[in-house]
């Protein structure tokens, strides 16, 4: 059995709602990041880096959302969740999530994860004060070069999209209106109006 | 024709290495950081990101290199330079790409990208003084929990060796001592005798 390692509120919905939409046979684990549960020394022996989403196979514990939602569509094959016989396509949504994990989410995690990269309170919160121009200058970008749409990709749903759903669902909290990005908005509602995302998100208390 | 853009001291070093190493046939074009040349308007229409390394295919630009190092792999499959047919083992080794893009390769660009993260000065100095530390830290986990060895993945070189070589690179001028991780220094080592790699560190003019 595969077990999905969650919390709300972080990234590992976009591996969540893929494995809802993959047909996948799947337990999930909760943790509570409000009482530090992905620092206890059994999800750490799991999971050293103690973060989520951590996937549990049958052979080993994968971990990091790009590599879990190419693993999720490479073994439901048959929903056909990602562009797997196409080389170039394929390098495109895995461009296009290597943005969102390597730029995107790291200009959002500088809003409460900023002893990440330095120790004294005003450089925090000077980071803080960055947040809300960073995640517009991505959003435009992907608003105006990376987004095919209707989804990600273009005509056809994929992989990219849970992710893109997951990481704009950040956008109120971080103070930015997504109405500004009249692309992503539409599609952020077309994600939800799909029954896997609105199970999903009562799952995560989100909905 | 595949041509990679590159620069020099940049991730763009494992996309390069992994080219040569896979027979393709590809044409290079180096950019001078220095002049900015990310920022012209030449290299903005091509990748708008304007950044390295950014790989143009006769069907379009391909950018971010866990994403680039996969497709040089598929599209030269013979050169068996991933575990192209086995989904568990390829997850495991985007995940070790995607550890080090969208942490690693994080923790070490605060050193000297800190601007994209806080206007002040002290919030930019503050994260420099916690660059070491981070990356000892993202290479004790390489280290202890990550690296199987003799090869990122075990008894099989693939795309995570250039990656991991490229940003251990980066460790002396963060004022890292490498010796301090045994295994990612023989690694680092046996990257370097590699005829390939040669010939590529010579052209970021490295070697």
């Amino acid at each position: 059995m595969t077990t999905l390692y969650f919390a709300a509120g972080t990234c590992a919905l976009a591996s969540h709602i893929l494995l809802e939409q993959s047909g996948a046979a799947y337990d999930t684990v909760r943790l509570d990041f409000s009482r530090s549960a992905q620092r206890s020394p059994e999800f750490l022996q799991l999971n050293p880096k103690g973060r989520v989403p951590a996937l549990v196979t049958d052979r080993g514990v994968l971990t990091e959302t790009p590599a879990i939602l190419l693993y999720v569509c490479q073994t439901n094959a048959q929903a056909g969740l990602a562009p797997l016989d196409d080389p170039f396509e394929l390098a495109r949504a895995q461009a296009f999530n290597s943005y969102l994990c390597s730029t995107v989410h790291v200009a959002h995690a500088h809003k409460r994860r900023g002893a990440r990269w330095a120790d004294e309170p005003d450089a925090i919160a000077a980071m803080q004060k960055k947040v809300a121009q960073n995640m517009v200058d991505c959003f435009d970008l992907i608003e105006q070069t990376l987004f095919a749409g209707p989804w990600v990709l273009g005509a056809h749903y994929s992989l990219c999209d849970p992710y893109l759903f997951t990481i704009a669902n950040w956008l109120e909290g971080d103070q930015v209106d997504i109405a500004r990005f009249p692309k992503v908005a539409a599609h952020h509602g077309r994600m939800r109006s799909l029954p896997a995302v609105q199970q999903v998100l009562a799952a995560h208390a989100l909905a």
